[in-house]
């Protein structure tokens, strides 16, 4: 990624023994990295840390010493004696800690309110006391205010600021902007260039095409994509392209997206980043059109998903989640003869689940789903991995698809669902013919 | 955690742009941590670095510097020119690559039967050129057999031993126990002391409670908790406890468990590590009895709950999801006029729909979940976060509940699928009385 200017780095400290035990994921690095890389800031180190003093301390002196411009922590804010990050981070930018007293205030005013909306009998003194370690910023350091009733902190830590943060999403992300905001973060950040950046989704294509294309581009196009920065990745059964650049090379970035989408115009289905949950959820919307599912080996997996947003129930009617032969007949009117004949898991039996779940839910188009997810097949001629779909409007026209998905049982399952949103998102009209898998 | 001897430490690298940029959530880090604590290692770090070789080198350095006696590395052994790990390794260990021919053997014959499966031609010559960088083994280190086409190695390095693994973690995972068989790494895990372990599940008790009652085990009841590794989380709405022990403090940790499980009874429904899904699917098993279920606001989240695991068509007949009026009355049968007097959120259309779900299913016993998911409430006198819940069994037995739970649209659905699973444990005879938020 071509820049003039020195590149502005940083590393991020997640700290937290249920973090590096693997109980909990850590969602702050990966969001904290988002954010510094949107502003021009190029994240080298994430480091999980225990909640073990002196490796916090090791971590921070081995940040600096790589010449971070930037340091933030996520964790150990809490009013508890293993809390301890705001001591370390001190000890390291060797500022001591004092007591804020407006700090303390705020904190014990947070604590009254709580008190009293619970009812809680609250003991002033014994209150003030445990919280008083909470309030203790080190010199010089600026405090940023709580959002539950860990305050922050920006500390200048010589050639390096350190932002520390709260552990919990909830409380970290509301307080990010107002560490941005502060005077030491500002000047950091007045060095970096900012990036700009697109996202492209694909279905259907493998990676390495993605590769073979982007070769192209700089061969055969002339253009020079080594001048911006593209990450592609598979994410959930889709390629996510993501194409970064700084103001001087937005011309190579539009060269890239459009010789991407030119080589392969059938599977992109996104070009300003939306997903296919968000495009089938629009276009039923637009079209003022009702959904109904029947679903058999993806088990509410695709109902679930559809649910999701808010306002699902503005267009979608339900789903019968028929896992047996007497639900499909009972709940969806598939006929006796045609599961003996062809089986639950074959191409009839889907259109007939379609028709059902029209019918069911007296919807303006349906999809069904009905395969082998697995682990085991009952039916020697059909493998697992088997999947049936049928996607039809209430006039009876129709896509089907019935593709042999790999994977295992959760591969099975999950992408079952994702084929079926990108059959309703052309079933909706959506460009493109409707690749399976 | 008591310990006679040194303790054994370990630091995991990840290597990859994607994790660093959070595109892709990291899986490696936290199993393999998991692996080295239940051999007795204990993790200090783990560190992300995105695919600049400096990054790494500094990363293995850091590692080293902090006496690591362990360094595993995930990722960067593909074919590719951006895939280092190897050769950084090598030299950070001071031991250059050389070519291990029977290894590059080996991965030609590994993408010959690729190729030959997939009917594609085979350059010989370019394929060797192209593969032979995988060939590639520091001096003095072990190769390990790859899974897919990349092998690991086992690199002495100093006073550390490295244990360098593919990314891919159906690649990553199966190498883990050749890397332990080797000489180099018995050697390092010979100096651990195992632990032992054990996790305890509950459902309907704040995390505050438990850090209390484990002050009781220690001051009234003389138990030296210290002695052990007791670790609390709130995962997906449970309270797991996780305790850790050496041979010599065995007594203790059992004591730890008796007194949370006595002072916790009511809300511990696993002491054996088992989740409440596979103690739904075992009694449901077990029984042999047959589930259906209705549900609204959940959308579909408790069925693709219940069919995730293998061999769930043999108890699970199905789901109505019913997100409108008409679907409750023409699928479930709830009678209009209930829905008029009572609304869709209502204990009496939790029962009805129970009822519905019973019949439509021929099921033994139902579950129905209805309730106000949100971001917004159409009834001005139910809030966000009402679900009402009714769990029977074919005789009318039933165990209803109405709780207001807390949080988003996300949550909340995801919180009412738990509550019905404890719903159903109860139901089905688990121990206890079912809370729900």
């Amino acid at each position: 990624l071509e820049t003039g200017s020195k590149v502005v780095r940083a590393g991020i400290v997640v700290t937290g023994t249920e973090v590096i035990t693997g109980r909990i994921s850590d969602a702050n690095g990966p969001w904290v990295s988002e954010q510094l890389a949107g502003l021009g800031v190029e994240v080298a180190h994430i480091i999980v840390v225990a909640d073990r003093p002196d490796d916090l301390e090791d971590a921070l002196r081995f940040l600096a010493a790589e010449g971070m411009d930037l340091i933030v922590t996520s964790g150990g804010l809490g009013p508890t004696a293993d809390d301890l990050t705001a001591e370390i981070v001190g000890r390291f930018a060797g500022r001591p800690l004092q007591l804020d007293v407006e700090m303390e205030e705020k904190i014990a005013a947070i604590l009254r309110r709580f008190a009293a909306r619970r009812n809680f009998k609250i003991d002033e003194a014994a209150m003030m006391d445990a919280n008083r370690k909470q309030a203790m910023v080190p010199e010089g350091a600026e405090a940023l205010d709580p959002v539950g009733t860990a305050p922050g902190l920006v500390v200048p830590a010589g050639e390096s600021v350190v932002i520390v943060l709260p552990g919990p999403p909830r409380e970290l992300q509301p307080m990010w902007p107002v560490a941005l905001a502060t005077d030491a973060v500002k000047a950091v950040l007045g060095r970096a260039t900012p990036l700009h950046g697109l996202t492209m989704r694909m279905f259907g294509v493998p990676e390495s095409e993605i590769a073979k294309s982007l070769r192209e581009i700089e061969e055969d196009d002339g253009i020079d994509v080594e001048a911006v920065e593209v990450t592609t990745c598979l994410r959930r059964g889709e390629i996510e392209i993501d194409v970064r650049w700084r103001d001087e090379t937005e011309a190579v970035a539009m060269a890239v997206r459009d010789g991407l989408q030119r080589r392969h115009e059938r599977e992109t289905f996104s070009l300003d980043g939306s997903t296919i949950d968000e495009q089938v959820a629009g276009l039923l919307r637009e079209k003022g059109l009702k959904l109904g599912l029947a679903e058999s080996c993806s088990g509410g997996i695709l109902a679930a998903r559809l649910t999701n947003p808010p306002g699902a129930s503005k267009y979608f009617k339900g789903s019968v989640v028929a896992y047996s032969y007497e639900a499909k007949e009972d709940l969806l009117g598939v006929p006796e003869e045609l599961l003996e004949e062809f089986g639950a898991v074959s191409p009839e039996c889907a259109e007939a689940m379609a028709k059902g779940a029209l019918k069911a839910f007296g919807a303006d188009l349906a999809v069904s789903i009905t395969g082998i997810a697995g682990p085991d097949s009952d039916d020697s001629e059909k493998p697992v991995g088997y999947v049936c779909f049928n996607a039809m409007l209430a006039d009876g026209t129709s896509i089907a698809r019935d593709p042999v998905i790999p994977g295992d049982r959760h591969d099975i399952r999950e992408r079952s669902g994702l084929v079926a949103m990108h059959l309703l998102r052309n079933l909706l009209g959506g460009d493109g013919t409707p690749p399976t898998s």
